[in-house]
């Protein structure tokens, strides 16, 4: 007995992503089944439908950037009741067991299989996950977070995903009053990352190609902008910073940036670049320095995050499309041509 | 009015190390004299020599790991006396007003020209510096360290260079009773670096090439030894580690290696590789895992690092040469034929 909900999937690496239906699994004890409102876009999800990750288990029904309202809850749940707002990330489940997990770090769980990705992969009753573009869900509780109410649905989607990959290195990496924090990428992560740290407190440079976005890093939060295709940034910002963000996934001039970075300050990776970065060694060695990896978000952070956005009024900047737009968004996304992230419609589905 | 003292000096980057004179400047108000008794040989000077670092100021009089006793001390040394055992390092003064120097971190002198070095830089006064392959020197008592009693002057004269370079990272880490520490490569480095993690209380293992030191690595405290040139090195050990301390200037198959981290492990490069290192996004970001720099330490840690070996009784192993040895020894040393670290004896000027 299951549900048949409508989605959209990815047939092929090529193909246009078209409509279709797929099946949810009927509410467990400790499941929380919701309409899914808001589905955001990922650059990641184009990546794994067009293989660029490895060949992807078609069809592919993306998105973890999922908002909705509870429809339906399991006998045994206790954390939501019909009606609550909540929201879904990049995963739905994980081993529950490692110490990664007990500790909240399910992102990096260590068990068999590690977490259970919200699309493409296999779920632990052996069937594949598909994700949020598509009408409705259903999330063990355990994996669902709360959206508090102040946060409309369409800007928590993309929390979900974005806003958690910028929190947690912010905080992982203390981010705060008296830290210098530099933004590489004005995009759909880095916009939501401006918002972040200047809510935390932290003084904020954007470091983007271009100053063609410079009046809305501004607006954002950023207390200053510089064009990194101008060398004299690099000059001129040489051992600033305690913390760098780097939401680019093309390939820089890592030297370059590390000798931003103060002593013992860290440049965190979470553009994913296809190709190994190039990394010298005495700009790290110089300053104690530190380049680092980031990947989303625990469920406990995850929902810090959220309650701490509700709190400080932080939503990413969206536009809202219907789901026959969806390969249009595709090419504008890789054609970083959105302020700042697409975020579907399901009710057009 | 200088000092003449011999001295063993390059004149060029490929000509043989020569005997020669140099002149050591007046005893000054802080300025400590002392007898050189002996100094190591790092691999950092023969990079330095043969101009592998860029074309340095011939003549150069290599030698940053010096051991000798005081013979001299000006009007205002209050931390020295004549007779003392004391030891200087890879640095011999630093502006001493960046907020590095004021924090004890002058290796790390972000002031104008940064850290004077023992030798191939230029001094305060305007003159060359020249380093430990002499007979005696002058260095202002701020740094200038004491070598305890306990610890052979011959002995300690590596723990200034070697000594600290494994030392500040283990320390800055946190390693000890606990925590998995990984060495990479059993040299002049690891060979120290293994015997500090051990007193430490770490659980220490050496990654070494081949098991062809591995009876000396157990002996020296490491608890596993393992040969990455077995494949199955690397799936056994995988996410084993909470800091790997690689001693290796090759470039290594970084991916792998960072793969042997645990959740927010650190694997940091001491080894001064000549070609960026290639390091993969995956590995990093799956574990929230840092590829972190470190250089020698500052004058209170190389300090510290002195009483701790003195009281945990954790001294080099060398080989003592005569000055005529050199060009021998370094040979040797980029032959790896040395167990561990060359130290001249430098009562055979």
């Amino acid at each position: 007995m299951t549900t048949t909900v409508s989605a959209i999937a990815a047939t092929s690496a090529t193909a246009p992503l078209t409509k279709t239906t797929i099946e949810r699994r009927d509410v467990g004890p400790h499941d929380v089944a919701f309409d899914i409102k808001f589905a955001g876009i990922c650059h990641s999800d184009i990546h794994t439908v067009k293989a660029e990750w490895g060949e992807p288990n078609y069809p592919v029904v993306a998105g973890h950037e999922l908002a909705g309202v509870v429809t339906e809850i399991g006998s045994e749940v206790t954390k939501f009741k019909v009606g609550d707002h909540v929201g879904v990330g990049c995963f739905v489940d994980s081993c529950r067991e490692c110490e990664q997990c007990k500790a909240g770090l399910q992102q990096y769980c260590t068990g068999e299989g590690g977490m259970i990705g919200t699309y493409n992969a296999t779920g632990k009753d052996g069937t594949p996950t598909y994700g949020g573009y598509s009408q409705a869900t259903v999330v063990d509780e355990n994996y669902v977070l709360n959206i508090p109410d102040s946060i409309p649905l369409d800007k928590a989607a993309p929390l979900l995903c974005a806003g958690v990959t910028l929190f947690s290195p912010l905080t992982h990496w203390g981010a705060g009053p008296g830290k210098k924090v530099a933004i590489i990428g004005l995009g759909g992560l880095g916009h939501v990352g401006v918002k972040l740290a200047h809510a935390m407190g932290a003084e904020v440079t954007v470091l983007s190609q271009s100053l063609k976005k410079m009046e809305d890093g501004l607006r954002l939060g950023a207390n200053e902008y510089y064009a990194t295709s101008d060398p004299d940034t690099f000059t001129k910002l040489a051992g600033k910073f305690d913390l760098i963000l780097n939401t680019v996934s093309a390939n820089l001039d890592m030297g370059a940036y590390i000798g931003l970075l103060a002593i013992d300050g860290t440049l965190v990776e979470l553009g994913a670049p296809e190709q190994p970065l190039e990394v010298p060694f005495f700009p790290l060695a110089g300053g104690r320095r530190s380049l680092s990896g980031s990947m989303i978000g625990g469920i406990p952070e995850t929902q810090e995050m959220l309650d701490f956005c509700a709190e400080h009024d932080v939503t990413p900047e969206i536009e809202v499309i219907s789901a026959d737009y969806i390969n249009e968004a595709y090419e504008r996304v890789l054609a970083s041509d959105v302020r700042y992230r697409f975020v579907i419609d399901t009710a057009t589905l």
